[in-house]
């Protein structure tokens, strides 16, 4: 992490302390806390198991108005009945009388192994100890950072910087995400964790809109292994201080943009930094005849394993992303697409296209992959992230047992 | 195979016989054909990208009268234009000369590598040497089994006997298929490859509607990847020679009974063969608002990486299984459902079970597992079989290059 950190944007503090509930002795109890009460939004999981800090998260964000975040690593806190809500509920409030604030302004959130109840003293000796460590520090910044990983390789960061009404606004924003990624994030949803910071001086709803949007075109395009989880949430903290506004439609772009920005670079290092990942592949999907149909195809060729093991193993084997694009479900006709691998034309006009499949595959072995697909009927475009899938991903789900 | 092969019922031959178009040197062109004209229904793939011989083999079946099949092994003849069309007419027109027939009386097949030219003269000297080696006898039934296998690690093979009106009617199939296995099959649609026999006498569209009916619960709950095959094809003769009729309503039920009986023994045994596989997983999902959600449900759990992977290594972490079943996108509540794993009760009622984690380890470390969920919504049920997600599958699927 550079300058650019979580704690760039005015009006924000944070820690990250060891309370022993990870195996591994890093940060696993978080505190991220704005200096006075924030505006703020957030975006949850939407699969129909959701963790209880979720159900707690959304009640909590409705105001539009929250102080700070309290998260563990560890345990999701998923599937735990009506001790997992207390529990949940007994985080924001600890926290909530550390910094000041009522337990309603707290967002809480949790990732980790589903089914098993959260060790509760461990997590009140985490969260009396984080508040006694909050700071503004970069390296407050990375412990933070480091409180919300769990199979992840490395920290997740981003920032950016903009000029609204001759004010500077800074956006920075932190995530987890490894495995179990296949976010579908919406208003009341992610185990995709991301927070973000501004010190943009907006309207909640405005904000929520500006989220929802940034994190469609980010994390929702996002997939690991497409499997949505318990517990994704993305929440931003607005503390104003930058005293620019986004209320003219026009600092809302250019902000939106910005964040758009911030998203979508935390939401390619997830995939770059999936299970077992030794590449990123970027499925860039154009000419569909409507942009649900240009998000299905990526997603399918995205998610396809027999695509991603040929990814692993720089296999030009390009029939495997043609039949997944016609699996999709939606309108496509292999005589109007131009399939281009790392580069190389592969497949036209329903033919293939001679090509010298050693130099593609010495393409293909390369930290970041392309694949373009025109479908040729229609104007719709997308962009969609993820990654190989490689024996170490296997090893990594099925050999390090619960 | 034992004495009830493809050839068991009455009125067809077989031939399998090495052409050189797959490496290694087992059969890979075969023909199976019926002494007289057979009524023939058939099933294909809904890729919308599909080979040339389903687009020919959708038109011949069309009539409801087919005399033969004619496939080959090691190359799909998927993704290759016009060419592609008239090699597969050609293997039709070279069966149909051999035989005496139309050649739209023959359905052809093509498994293997997407996106290559078949290679004709090969094609051309195993028609001409399968239609000089056709006979009835286990071994040829046995020959014409091996032309249509690719990643396979065995045949498969299931037969049936019923009586109707007095009469004793056989039916036989065969199949192959271990990756690029998600087949959703309708009546213009696998590479799944199937072929059934029978001397039951039927008129075509009640053969088509009970063909359909059986795949639906056989070929149609099976998955290995999920990735929906350009060439899957499921198609059955019927010879009559067993003078049984099935037009009565109780006759086509016992018979139909009987065809969905061996239609699941192939499906299990695709799943139990599924792409570096050490054992299959059975999905029964009941007690769902719906047969759609049901199949939603089902399905989004036996096509999780995570799940697939704790299977493989034998890890109750049943949480990917309730998380799985909340992201299908269809009604499903955390707190109604109870969760078995290999007969271990370990979720219900929102809460987890406390069990022998080392206990229900070593039940599934065994080559069969069955995970079942009511969900306590409704009177719907289904199955799914699948198959756990190995290092083996990477290494089949990344290692070896095209």
């Amino acid at each position: 992490m550079t300058s650019q950190h979580l704690l760039w944007p005015r009006g924000f503090s944070a820690a990250g302390v060891y309370s022993g509930i990870k195996t591994r002795p890093t940060a696993d109890v978080g505190l991220l806390v704005c200096d006075t009460t924030a505006v703020g939004a957030a975006v949850f999981t939407t699969n129909k198991v959701c963790a209880a800090p979720v159900h707690v998260g959304r009640r909590h964000v409705a105001s539009g108005r929250l102080r700070g975040v309290v998260v563990n690593s560890g345990n999701a806190n998923a599937c735990t009945g009506k001790q997992g809500q207390a529990d949940a509920l007994e985080m924001c409030r600890l926290t909530a009388d550390r910094i000041g604030c009522r337990p309603s302004e707290i967002l809480p959130s949790s990732t980790g192994i589903i089914g098993h109840h959260l060790p509760m003293p461990k997590i009140r000796r985490g969260i009396a100890a984080a508040a006694a460590a909050l700071g503004r520090t970069a390296h407050h910044a990375m412990l933070f950072c480091d409180a919300i990983l769990t199979t992840d390789t490395c920290r997740k960061c981003a920032a950016a910087e903009v000029k609204i009404g001759g004010k500077t606004v800074r956006i920075a924003g932190v995530c987890k995400g490894s495995g179990m990624i296949g976010p579908r994030l919406d208003s009341n949803h992610a185990t995709l964790l991301a927070y973000l910071t501004t010190d943009a001086q907006v309207a909640a709803p405005d904000l929520r809109e500006l989220l929802m949007s940034a994190s469609d075109h980010s994390f929702n395009a996002v997939t690991v292994d497409d499997h949505t989880s318990t517990n994704d949430t993305v929440c931003i903290l607005a503390s104003g201080q930058s005293g620019a506004d986004l209320h003219a439609p026009a600092a809302a772009r250019t902000f939106g943009a910005a964040l758009e920005q911030v998203c979508q670079d935390l939401a390619r290092q997830i995939a770059a930094d999936g299970e077992g990942a030794t590449k990123i592949v970027t499925i860039q999907v154009s000419g569909a005849k409507n942009e649900a149909a240009a998000k299905a195809i990526a997603r399918a060729i995205a998610n396809s394993p027999l695509v991603k093991c040929a990814m692993n193993g720089n296999d030009p084997n390009w029939g495997r992303i043609v039949s997944a694009a016609g699996m999709a479900g939606v309108p496509f006709d292999p005589q109007k697409c131009v399939l281009t691998l790392a580069g190389t034309v592969v497949f036209k006009s329903g033919q293939p296209v001679q090509f010298n499949a050693a130099a593609v595959s010495r393409t293909l072995n390369a930290k970041e992959v392309r694949v373009r697909l025109d479908c040729g009927l229609g104007r719709h475009a997308t962009t969609v992230w993820t990654c190989d899938l490689s024996k170490q991903y296997v090893t990594i789900n099925a050999d390090y047992h619960t």
